[in-house]
């Protein structure tokens, strides 16, 4: 635990300095001033955060944390087979996955970190091992996993961007992989939001209507049995969590200790900035939410946020993929910011 | 005039087989069907355009036009100098403009044309020239140019694809630049959406609420002295329009002659895109829009194309740039389809 307040106790205000030095250059580019729009608020933030007013943008990676969940196929609202999360990581470490596409467009590279894959993958390499334990048990009988293993799923999160530090890192897309953890999203977005679960629960990867019902009854459970302690981040991730959203929420925490800005991806991964922000606000300022996903309860969580989605392409895969393509964004803002001449650069007197 | 028609005459409906060959294989990727979203359809739209289930997407080039408008000046309604079209020409030359920066994100090349710049540049080598007359003229006195000065505007255009084709192009954005273009593009919007004139003029790149007034008053005088007939595009640019915005009209009728996708820009571009669908609709399906202008009058001009905008980034400074963005988008949509492993690949079987 005390790694754990020890990176939080690092994170500070964004570099309100850096921010006038890139707000005043942008008003100096050869351009009229706000003509960027949402470009150039970007590129003011990422010098907040990395308190630089020419940022740098070299190494980028996503980090796709994986985990099973026990709940969705107990209870048989599952759209997929368990070995399916297994699959795909195997999927990923060959560079095969959406993901891996899309970050390769961005120039990132794809982290795939086990958290709690309930069946074996055959990759022998390729995968971090941050194992918790085999898949969040059934969040509709009882709790996910134990206090102790909440902790050690945000630590292993910690963990994977301190030694991806070490290999260069100066933006960070938020992803995951695991069959079924919409529902625990949609439990962790309904106790925060205070909404009815049926406003929140959306299909997922896709099931029908009738399963859909299901699914919001479960979602129901998961929050009366449990009864969360909102106010307490490790007793809802223990309760209605899940391992990848634990590493999730670590790796936020330690991007922003490390001024490492932070780029969410879908529902699930904004479930884990959710967490992150309710257990240190400061965090709000070093997210950057990629995309508008398309599953329901997502339209209700802005307000979680200092910050809107950038992109709103109807995206509702997951696994980092939105992430890339918003890091994308935020690198050609941060491009726009050091590159383009300024009016004396170019010889332009108005 | 016979090269318009030509060129036109080879405009065909998209490759359906193709659109259904792509449609087919997104199905088949590792991911759940329909979860990239808007991805996906750009990806489709692609395919069907290029008649390729793997459309090839290595060559790209944002064609920015440029060409001055003498009746900002004349009415005392522009927000800055006229040189300062010709220093912009420069500086995109020398790779310092906003659009450089944004093409070089894309992987684009910029292809500065020189449609009818007023005042003198620097640059010797660098730009296209298809100059045809110093600045379209004042359109609150009398028309912009001769009818032929309109074809010959068009005929810029296609020239410029034509040539361009022999660099490699497999997609192009469609950019602008031009200090007063807001003024007869807002002209050309209020005429085709018959919307009075205040629902359509906004602040360009800057001027206050009074010259707003007058920029207004001008397009109306516009519409009033020239009398325009939409049924007749030629009629149209030479009254209203410029010719840059003749160039691009151009350059759109000949990349959806030659099959290759079209990323309309903002506000000045899009009306381009109105001009050449309103000379054939057909052109509407090989257009994008990259991106929803902040400018005033944007919201209502969706009725024109079957597309909507893909970005929404609060951009107004033309150029090129949300093209440049939207290219990036489009490719890494064509990547999706071509390079994430079906599940057949990936050895799932669900």
């Amino acid at each position: 635990m005390s790694l754990i307040e020890d990176i939080n106790s690092l994170i500070k205000p964004l570099d309100l300095k850096a921010m006038e030095g890139a707000r005043v250059r942008q008003n100096r580019l050869t351009k009229p001033p706000g003509s960027l729009g949402r470009l150039e608020e970007l590129s003011i933030n990422v010098a907040g955060i990395k308190g630089e007013v020419f940022p740098h943008m070299d190494n980028k990676a996503i980090l796709t944390f994986a985990g099973d969940h026990h709940v969705v196929f107990e209870e048989g609202i599952a759209s997929a087979p368990m070995e399916v999360t297994a699959m795909q990581v195997d999927n990923f470490v060959r560079g095969g996955g959406a993901v891996n596409v899309l970050a390769k467009h961005a120039g990132a590279r794809v982290v795939v970190i086990d958290m709690g894959v309930a069946t074996p993958y055959k990759s022998k390499t390729g995968v971090k091992n941050k194992f918790v334990a085999s898949g969040a048990k059934n969040i509709s009988k009882g709790p996910a996993m134990s206090r102790d293993e909440a902790i050690k799923s945000v630590i292993g999160g910690i963990e994977t961007v301190l030694e991806e530090i070490d290999n260069g890192l100066d933006i960070v897309g938020i992803g995951e992989m695991g069959i079924g953890n919409t529902t625990p999203s949609s439990a962790i977005f309904s106790l925060y939001t205070g909404l009815d679960p049926i406003e929140i629960t959306g299909p997922g990867a896709g099931i029908d209507s009738a399963v859909l019902d299901k699914k919001v009854n479960i979602v129901k459970r998961a929050l009366e049995v449990n009864n969360p302690n909102k106010d307490d981040m490790f007793d809802v991730l223990s309760k209605i969590g899940g391992f990848e959203i634990g590493g999730m929420v670590g790796a936020i925490i330690c991007c922003a200790a490390k001024k490492i800005p932070v780029v969410i991806d879908g529902f699930i991964s904004t479930a884990a900035g959710v967490l992150a922000t309710s257990y240190n606000p400061l965090i709000s300022d070093y997210l950057f939410l990629s995309h508008k996903s398309a599953e329901t309860g997502y339209k209700h969580v802005f307000d979680f946020f200092k910050t809107t989605p950038i992109l709103d392409l109807g995206l509702r895969l997951g696994e980092g993929t939105g992430a890339a393509l918003g890091i994308s964004i935020i690198d050609a803002a941060v491009k726009s910011l050091k590159d383009i001449s300024t009016f004396e650069e170019a010889g332009i007197v108005l």
